[in-house]
């Protein structure tokens, strides 16, 4: 049996990672013949899905960050027992919008709880699953939300600056997770065109399918 | 002010920590006019019961050990955060029924997941708050199944073979957490009276209550 392959795509808010999941999917049908499972947490898992309204409903008290960012550790490792390593023993590709960067990045750096101590309860949550590959979406984030913006109709001066700030450490937090895990996160330019960014992301795909057999 | 202090209680099943937990509060008054806060995990805090209640809502799937243990931590974080810091702000003495060391003798060693793993995630939790003292009420789990047995007067022989194993190694799991945390933990032998061991406790809160002045 080939085996499966876990893909894990990252970025900003205005990256395009879901135009590059659709495409990128479609591309992998071209040239493999082989479907994508493409998920995201907490991916229609029962157990995943209560534990994310618990963080989304804020009634009554303030969830304190560390709360947040075991609960999102939580749903993570319920999503992937359930559906992402199901997935890999069956060999599949599996695509998922956002992982454990997305929690380092958001939570960890920007948010300001560390990046080794929110990647030490994501250690525990993922055990020895992590992604064969993770595409990290790099764009400046005043491109990136004014994609955003220009997208919803929106007037592009409503930008708001203390988002933008926020937006900008959550880059600066990615570009350090990139700088950990050298081996794992290949960055791709999110500047260019849909159809180049689908091309780099097709190079990296292709040699983790290679690699996985 | 004086220092509040956090104080919690261990033990496996029929150890005695809800009767030890009422005489040594009335004892703490006795002796030193000061009232206890009597908590336990989720404490009345809406976040915390809203992550306890996903624990306890099995439909649907199954709850994977590493959710479960994240779920956990999440949960204590949040009833740290509402009731036991402000608590220790306020200068209270706070007395709680089981904290870190029960996921850790649960669901670390009995379980299997690992104390140090286990460990790991709930240092994320407490940060730097941990308890100032812990006193952990040891007995036999013959003994403390069979009082269980007897107050709810089923009969003594349907004690469950498998159960008692499980619970031979919770306390097995006890035991070396207590010999990994020899500062801040003290044992009780539990299968004296009732009068004993609230002395014993005593002595060690005493002492607890001097340090923090």
């Amino acid at each position: 049996m080939r085996g499966g392959v876990f893909i894990t795509i990252e970025g900003g808010e205005g990256a395009g990672k879901s135009t590059l999941i659709s495409k990128l999917s479609e591309k992998i049908f071209q040239e493999t013949k082989r479907s994508t499972l493409i998920t995201r947490e907490p991916g229609g898992v029962p157990i995943a899905e209560s534990i994310r309204n618990v963080i989304l409903d804020t009634k009554n008290t303030e969830m304190d960050g560390r709360t947040e960012a075991l609960l999102y550790a939580a749903a993570r490792r319920q999503h992937l027992v359930e559906v992402v390593m199901p997935g890999i023993d069956e060999g599949k590709i599996i695509v998922c919008d956002r992982f454990v960067d997305s929690s380092l990045a958001y939570q960890g750096y920007a948010r300001g709880l560390g990046i080794d101590k929110v990647w030490e309860i994501n250690r525990f949550a993922t055990k020895d699953c992590m992604p064969h590959l993770t595409l990290y979406l790099d764009i400046d984030p005043e491109v990136g939300l004014s994609r955003i913006e220009a997208n919803s109709h929106r007037e592009v001066n409503r930008l708001d600056l203390e988002s933008l700030a926020f937006h900008k450490k959550v880059r600066e937090g990615y570009l350090e997770i990139v700088r950990r895990f050298p081996d794992r996160i290949r960055t791709l330019d999110a500047s260019g065109s849909s159809e180049e960014i689908v091309d780099q992301a097709w190079e990296h795909v292709k040699k983790a399918l290679d690699a996985q057999g």
